[in-house]
């Protein structure tokens, strides 16, 4: 096909027949009003799980060329869902830390960037973390960055799945030296990657509401509902940031945002520390959605995202890690237990977010954040079988109570053992079946020797 | 020896000679000005560090009888040390989560504990608790707890080194039903392990100054003196508590304490969350010292201490993990990352509590914590041998910028590879060398049984 060869490589299709049982552990479904099952026995075909219960409930399939996975002394779950990353960022993992965001921006991050981006670099970069996703069990991720169409090369050859979003704002961008030429460039990025695989969606990201005018950001908006995807912004992350927004236009950010048409359920606006009621009410009303990205607003001392209060509201809100220079990781277990830990302290409140809220958010959170709650966040028959196996034979796992407490509380990206995404393993036993770890870590290794000099 | 047949067990010797010879990695010495030091060499005998420098400075011992381990693409650093634990608390691991402190002691975990404890319970709790600590990189830990010869006789068999405390209360506590008999039990543990090893310090923990009575303050200080030996206790973790001691006491805890004369250098207060500035003058002033939990602070919705004005102030602090119960792992990397990125959204100042500083309150902190800043903390010549080797292959661990940022924002424990204590390796390529892991975790999981119907 013409469209193959002009982005130069081929789709996968998912694998014909019933490919995969998994059986023997826990399963923790995520569905709606789904308890977990014990001894859970699932079917995966064509991409998809087709059956899922007890093992008596659930019968082998008559053909036997599927492929059997244990989860003995395991816990079986749906995918995590990373909904804020700039993955290529691992080039800066540990480059530029203990600094305030505006510092860490304007005399560390983009000067850096600008030196040493480019499609080769941002490949490698964006490939190293979904190298370091799939180690860490997140199966899906929502991306805001530049050069990305070498993410979504990426993302295809690591087999995630991804709402892969090209970069938008009113200066100079890596790649894009005329900011005249964002807009279209971010339009050509949609036109090229909608409807290429199941697995890649094309997204705009507006980088915020500050370094994007109202015209940039109306017509990001205009080009997005063109091709129905999401919109994805950065957005009341600081209160330096928000006292500039009333400054310059009169309004908190969310009502700036609503004067300019832009909140919707295809909004999805990472961050979200300084919102006031009035903020979160609007929100919810429209249908716009958080992403909570704690750990990088701890770090740069941003603040704590009031999350309970968003949820109790009706607000949709997703976990994500952000990139790795203000993380340092892109592990979404760190990010849940930091999550609930955080709110309980902010909020002085123990009861605040528990487990089961917080596995809620970096699962169903995340696929209803980024539109795809209908295909994956829990595993259920007809989704896709986007599934990880977490290993509880690990002294920090032992005793388990509830699998949920183990999960947020105890265990970390280390523990997931396997990874499937729609239907395709990409970690067995913690081996990479899609990557070469040690080609992808020497390659960032030396784009890194140029960072640090 | 009699004592020895008293106590049921045989003293380790440390292993004569030169026995390890460490070289190729970055050591992190945490030594005073002392930088670190790329392409390194450490030699180890009878349990100490006879020398360390660039692998060309420091030559090879003459007699080859030693064994050798490789530390390229890895970081060589002085063992973790953990300042606050309660090991056997492993049993209670995600049993109560999501609870206020007051409701989760009194209708969770006391009932469990009255149910489940004894001194078998409390030995394989302890010993999973050295499991999970060697293999997260912990060499040393401070411990308060009750039957605690059985967490001696954990640390013992796991070879950890460790200060550990037999709990004092005026209420029956496990083990002690008559609480009149909770002082003398304490002296007699004292009397039972002083001298016992080069390993384990024996100590005292009173629960806190609202459990325990003045009289009873005072007389723990006043035994823990005549063994110059450290006194532990709880301090200032809730804002009830703190309200509490001012209604009974007519004061701040900080200064009741110090009315009883307890306030010197050999205190060690866990906690620390809530006190003013006159308090962190007075701990200065006397020396008296404080372990910062964070998570467990957090997860109980309890507070952030004040760590970076207390460090600024002159305040000895160390870092400790608390019990599993409320925290609800012993991995301190994390507790380092939960640290650095808490300070700096609590202090709204992203330079609060950097990578270095951290990793100094779990080395360095931690042994002047427990008054062993003469022997362990940091690499350096004559100091004990203990040493952990943090394996940099993992993809969120690539690229490094900074060692120390490595370590602390992204590392976890379950990157330590190689973990050394007095010499004497416990852990080798992640397998266990003192310890039957599935023989322990299998124990746990029979009295988790038991705990959890």
């Amino acid at each position: 096909m013409g469209l193959q060869d002009d982005r130069g490589f081929q789709v996968h299709g998912s694998q014909r027949g019933v490919s995969l049982v998994i059986e023997g552990g826990t399963a923790i479904t995520m569905a709606r009003g789904g308890a977990s099952i014990p001894g859970a026995r699932m079917v995966v075909s064509d991409g998809r799980i087709v059956d899922i219960g007890r093992i008596s409930e659930v019968p082998l399939p008559p053909d036997s060329r599927f492929e059997r996975i244990d989860a003995t002394n395991a816990i079986v779950l749906p995918g995590l869902i990373n909904a804020h990353s700039h993955a290529a960022m691992t080039l800066f993992r540990g480059f530029a830390d203990d600094l305030p965001l505006k510092q860490w921006l304007s005399e560390k991050i983009f000067p850096a960037e600008g030196a040493v981006l480019n499609p080769e670099t941002v490949y490698w970069g964006a490939l190293l973390g979904c190298l370091e996703m799939i180690a860490s069990g997140t199966t899906c991720f929502a991306d805001g960055y530049f050069f990305q169409d070498q993410t979504v090369r990426a993302a295809h050859a690591a087999g995630l799945r991804g709402l892969i979003a090209q970069g938008v704002l009113d200066f100079p961008a890596p790649g894009v030296p005329d900011p005249r030429e964002n807009l279209r460039t971010a339009r050509d990025f949609l036109e090229k990657w909608a409807g290429f695989s199941d697995l890649i969606t094309p997204g705009i990201f507006c980088h915020s509401p500050l370094t994007c005018s109202a015209r940039t950001l109306r017509e990001a908006r205009k080009i997005s509902r063109e091709y129905d995807l999401p919109l994805q912004i950065h957005l009341s992350e600081t209160a330096e940031e928000v006292r500039e927004i009333i400054r310059q236009f009169g309004k908190r950010p969310v009502h700036y945002l609503d004067q300019l048409g832009l909140l919707d359920r295809s909004l999805m606006a990472a961050h979200g520390v300084h919102l006031d009621a009035s903020e979160i009410k609007r929100l919810a009303e429209t249908g716009a959605k958080i992403v909570h990205v704690p750990e990088s607003n701890m770090k740069l001392g941003s603040g704590v995202a009031p999350v309970a209060a968003m949820i109790r509201a009706g607000v949709t809100v997703g976990l994500g890690t952000d990139g790795c220079a203000s993380n340092n990781d892109l592990d979404l277990f760190c990010e849940m237990e930091t999550a609930a830990k955080c709110a309980k302290v902010f909020d002085r409140d123990p009861m605040s977010l528990n487990a089961g809220t917080v596995l809620g958010l970096a699962t169903t959170g995340g696929a209803a954040v980024m539109g795809l709650e209908a295909e994956i966040g829990s595993l259920e028959k007809g989704k896709r079988a986007d599934i990880i196996i977490v290993d509880l034979t690990a002294p920090h796992l032992c005793p388990v109570y509830d699998p949920a407490s183990a999960l947020v509380y105890s265990a970390n990206g280390g523990d997931v053992r396997d990874v499937i995404v729609n239907g395709r393993i990409l970690m067995r036993d913690r081996k990479f079946t899609t990557l070469d770890a040690d080609e992808v870590m020497g390659k960032v290794r030396e784009i890194g020797k140029k960072i640090g000099s």
